[in-house]
């Protein structure tokens, strides 16, 4: 039975203020909820279905809570416009400075992204491109608002975020000589570039790019080129430029 | 001054039954105005403000009505969350079968597109890459749908669209020796392949991927590896996969 009470916390999920205090966040749908569930987070409470019960028998060793409910329950708690068989309640891990090698590694900074669906299809880009970890600056959106979870596909799961000073991590990171690479007009035709195995790519804001305090840690500036006849679009969406970008960093 | 039937009117083009009946479209926003002022569209109504009229002097010329109006007004007529100084009642062109060169050109066929912002995202993607037309199923998203509208960020008003039975249009194409491309799990590396210059790129539904009609249809499976470590994502958003396609057919 689903209380008018647990309604009220699923709902309260939707903000941050009382995301940050419960340190919870939602994760719905049946696909979701079992990347949750063979994921390391700690699930608190599970709503779903006998049915779904019945086709996940280990869950019970997996969640601290389990609620049986109908769906029309499950649609009154939901806050997704075609609700399914199973939502959950998840713990948030704390925000961890990750372990970094940036001699060797890739990452992607995102210097306040807002939209939530930007930022869930970018983890899922850095997810299929095997970048471990996405720095993101305090201002960018929270990763734990249910439409970045969504749009993550479960890569909410996998690719660790940190949110920190986007200035002062990457001017510690350009002084160990590790390249800052971001897209710009001016920048050299992406294609042509020897484009290092390790290092940071920076993605602007949405409407504005990147912060002109951020612009001048930019080591290697590049740009992605257009192909367009005449007049035409002037710029990709940042999700779009990200998974262009990281395909040709990743491609030999 | 913005009578009820003119608000009734911009709303009513939020359904897709309303605006075949009509055969307008609605387009918000300062730029995304702009754009449509500066195209070959017949833009039937503009509703702004009066900051909006004398930054744009020569409107008159290109606009059958103007109704000037207070951002309040706006905000009633408005679909937008923040509507802006102006937004504009555009005709729609006519699905006209466009003039194609395969044996020359690159198009896009969407087979059953079924999120308005995935289609906008497609159009801009095009338009970056100088892919000039898009061939649509049937099924697929209408592309006057104001969230498809927005998402295209203009690109709407430069790429020709077209509506048809998708199977029927690959099949002509394909007996004439054009290359079909679409992406499977079974494709062969994208990135070590020889794409050609021309040829038509098959991307499929969000959740079903391509129509087993349209599959057998597919004369060159690709694949767009991914990189993750152990357990990653199982799939990339339909956007996301054009944008790297393109990216790839593009590239020299």
């Amino acid at each position: 039975m689903l209380s008018k009470s647990k309604i009220k916390l699923i709902h309260s999920l939707n903000r941050k203020k009382d995301r940050d205090e419960s340190g919870f966040f939602l994760v719905e749908g049946i696909k979701m909820v079992e990347e949750a569930l063979s994921s390391v987070f700690k699930i608190e409470i599970l709503v779903c279905t006998n049915k779904f019960i019945e086709q996940h028998p280990d869950i019970q060793f997996r969640v601290k809570e389990i609620i049986e409910s109908d769906k029309e329950s499950i649609q009154k708690a939901s806050l997704l416009q075609n609700p399914q068989d199973a939502l959950a309640i998840v713990s948030q891990t704390r925000n961890i400075r990750p372990e970094l090698n940036l001699q060797n590694e890739l990452v992607l900074a995102l210097d306040f992204i807002q939209d939530p669906g930007n930022l869930g299809t970018i983890l899922r880009i850095a997810d299929w491109f095997g970048i471990q970890t996405v720095i993101c600056s305090e201002n960018t959106v929270d990763v734990y608002n249910p439409k970045v979870v969504q749009a993550s596909m479960g890569a909410v799961f996998r690719v660790k975020t940190w949110y920190t000073n986007l200035g002062d991590f990457i001017s510690k990171a350009a002084k160990d000589q590790t390249p800052v690479y971001g897209t710009f007009l001016e920048g050299k035709n992406i294609y042509n570039e020897a484009l290092t195995s390790n290092g940071i790519i920076v993605l602007g804001n949405e409407g504005n790019g990147i912060s002109p305090e951020v612009v001048t840690l930019i080591s290697k500036k590049i740009y992605i080129p257009s192909f367009s006849f005449g007049k035409g679009s002037e710029s990709l969406n940042v999700a779009i430029a990200t998974a262009i970008c990281c395909s040709e960093f990743r491609r030999r």
